[in-house]
């Protein structure tokens, strides 16, 4: 017997995603996918992961199956301060909280810093599940306007900032755009976000996959003291094992861990540990150059595929690290009308909408060229860009002169 | 520089625990705690963990390593749900949700189910991680009342349900009492929440470590269609890989999955697929006896030696499975004063006031008979039991006889 049940209101503003629904199908083989948003499983160092594992088996069982402190395994809370620190961003292990992915870290600090009505400032476009982790506590977004370079921070007005809980950031190879910000730009904006007392949240998931190898200062290094940072092993080593770590200036951290204790008592000490044993030696160093190259070869390809099917009129970013191109279409045609198409033809991507926190442009979209084989993105492009210019060539004449 | 913080209302209400940070203390090797909720390591299955763990790096590493499902694994969602239909309780795999520890589940049906003020009905006392989980989403408790057989349920008039969010029930060894609610009571719990329109959430991490192994019907089994259930692994297996899982009606259900794919995408892969691996094959029929023995033969050790060192005006719960007893001092007796006491001497136990949601009974105690070795049981115990003996020599004559 069913008990009808009320649902919270945060609750009942929760949607299904329309894309997430159609995007299931593509998990059928004969699918070429640029939609998804996973890393290349042949990245994975399977052989090392299976070595740390037998060693943390062996050597601590019971330690690693126990319940453990919320805060996280002490020697990987270390193990990430030195490293930050080594980047320019000198942290103590008394301020890293390790938690369950990075978008864990998320979910914390919306609990935090969130009431109904606060003002977010997001960029535009954002990462998707930051704005529906972020959305269950009832922000009020306000869209940080955004040009080639990613953020412009010339547009940051004391009366943007005004009043903000937090500005949330991706500075490297953002999802979804892959937009780098310049060093000239973190400083504007942290100087400016200072100015204004709005914290600076900086997600950092793909700063290590810049494939020139060349590395800009975190966000977090320009106030180590005040800056609130995520990053996440889900990139350079996997995602399955779902860890991530957020830093955050006290009192905030105090507040982190007692809402983290709430919602999962503390991320598995299991793979903690596993994690810690992986990466202990400097393995990161000999192991994300081969992820780079990879992921600097596919893209080339797939910036060779635009270039040669996609028309004139199609605009898109040309990243210098990360896993996605942004492409930009004429106005009048929506992307997932075009997602509709290229499904029927077995090719996908992710419309570009859903990355809007306000005012969505719908002539966009999101292309990942990390999962798919060199061979197939050539094939998948060819298809996409013969639908962009038949939907181009279906719009009014006005709309393309605009 | 440190940017002023601005803290969401609920961020602000949450309090560090004194008891939290006064059992750090009880990490010491010296210190005899019977405060700990952690099961035995010495229960673990490494062994068995361990070839699980090979078989899944062997066989399919990248599916392990890489993003999954937000519902979880599929045939571990299916193992979960034949568990459950064989003990009684047909639920299709479609209504499990894999959660990362069942306390998840508990901050994800706070989310969807608690809007500020709402009524949420808990147990007197209850389990502390979910008041803490709960009152994120600041509800307004209202206390069940309680005798020696758990929730009263002739106390459960309609003016107590009426207007209830949901009822949060633990019918198995209760945490922190130990009490086992009767077939009679649970028939009656269901049957006045389906008339008063209450959702029961069932949170049963105890269910199977009945010491005579005899089973009574989970609430899910009285009403399959319409329960919330929360099951762990973290009891009968290992707590440390942090697993859980949630049955849950629609539309609830859809509810949670995209609270929960907010919260943290989903749980890791990897340790699903091991867990599905070292449980596929009935091995938790041949590995919880074990633990049940183990626990039993604590339990009769604890219990003996508070026959012996504890005084009369003392009484205490004589569970019939799980890992907890709760013990009742005379009024007068704060055990909060008593706990600085006894970790001077080296012994630790938990206070029982914060279990309660509303009108804390200060002279309550919470003592966990697992993870203590026998022997330092019955030394533990005579320092508890003199130290009580002295706190009700020390109460006036007036309050010992009341």
């Amino acid at each position: 017997m069913n008990t009808p049940i009320v649902l919270s209101q945060r609750a009942q503003a929760l949607t299904s995603s329309a894309i997430r629904e159609i995007l299931k199908v593509t998990e059928r083989p004969e699918v070429i996918s640029f939609a998804g948003g996973l890393p290349s499983a042949s990245t994975f160092p399977v052989e090392r992961l299976h070595a740390a594992t037998d060693k943390v088996l062996t050597d601590a069982p019971q330690a690693a199956l126990q319940y453990g402190p919320t805060e996280g395994f002490a020697p990987l809370r270390e193990w990430v301060a030195e490293r930050l620190t080594r980047a320019g961003a000198p942290v103590p292990a008394s301020r890293v909280l390790i938690v369950t992915g990075s978008q864990q870290g998320l979910d914390l600090l919306g609990k935090t810093l969130i009431d109904e009505g606060s003002k977010v400032l997001v960029e535009t476009p954002s990462y998707l599940g930051a704005l529906q982790s972020f959305s269950l506590f009832r922000p009020a977004f306000a869209s940080m306007p955004s040009d080639d370079g990613g953020i412009d921070t010339d547009a940051l007005t004391p009366a943007l900032l005004d009043g903000a809980r937090f500005m949330y950031c991706l500075p490297n190879f953002q999802n979804p755009t892959g937009k780098r910000l310049s060093l000239e730009r973190r400083k504007a904006l942290v100087a400016k976000a200072l100015a204004a007392g709005v914290p600076v949240v900086e997600d950092d998931p793909y700063g290590e996959l810049s494939y020139g190898g060349e590395h800009l200062p975190s966000l977090l290094s320009l106030n180590p003291e005040g800056g609130i940072y995520m990053g996440s092993f889900s990139k350079v080593l996997a995602p399955g094992l779902r860890l991530g770590y957020v830093v955050a200036p006290e009192p905030l951290y105090a507040k982190l861990v007692q809402a983290k204790q709430a919602a999962d008592l503390h991320t598995p000490s299991f793979s903690q540990r596993i994690v810690y044993e992986t990466v202990r030696d400097g393995f990161l160093d000999e192991h994300i150059p081969t992820i780079r190259d990879l992921y600097a070869h596919q893209c080339q390809l797939m910036l060779q595929a635009l270039a040669e099917h996609f028309p004139p009129a199609a605009t898109w970013t040309r990243p210098e690290g990360g896993m996605f191109i942004w492409v930009t279409l004429p106005q009048g045609i929506d992307t997932t009308a075009l997602l509709a198409q290229a499904i029927a033809r077995n090719v996908a991507f992710v419309p570009g909408a859903p990355f809007y926190a306000t005012d969505p442009q719908v002539n966009t979209l999101r292309l990942s060229f990390v999962t798919v084989p060199a061979e197939k993105i050539e094939t998948g492009m060819k298809v996409l860009g013969e639908l962009v210019s038949e939907a181009i060539a279906a719009l009014p004449a006005s709309a393309v002169a605009a």
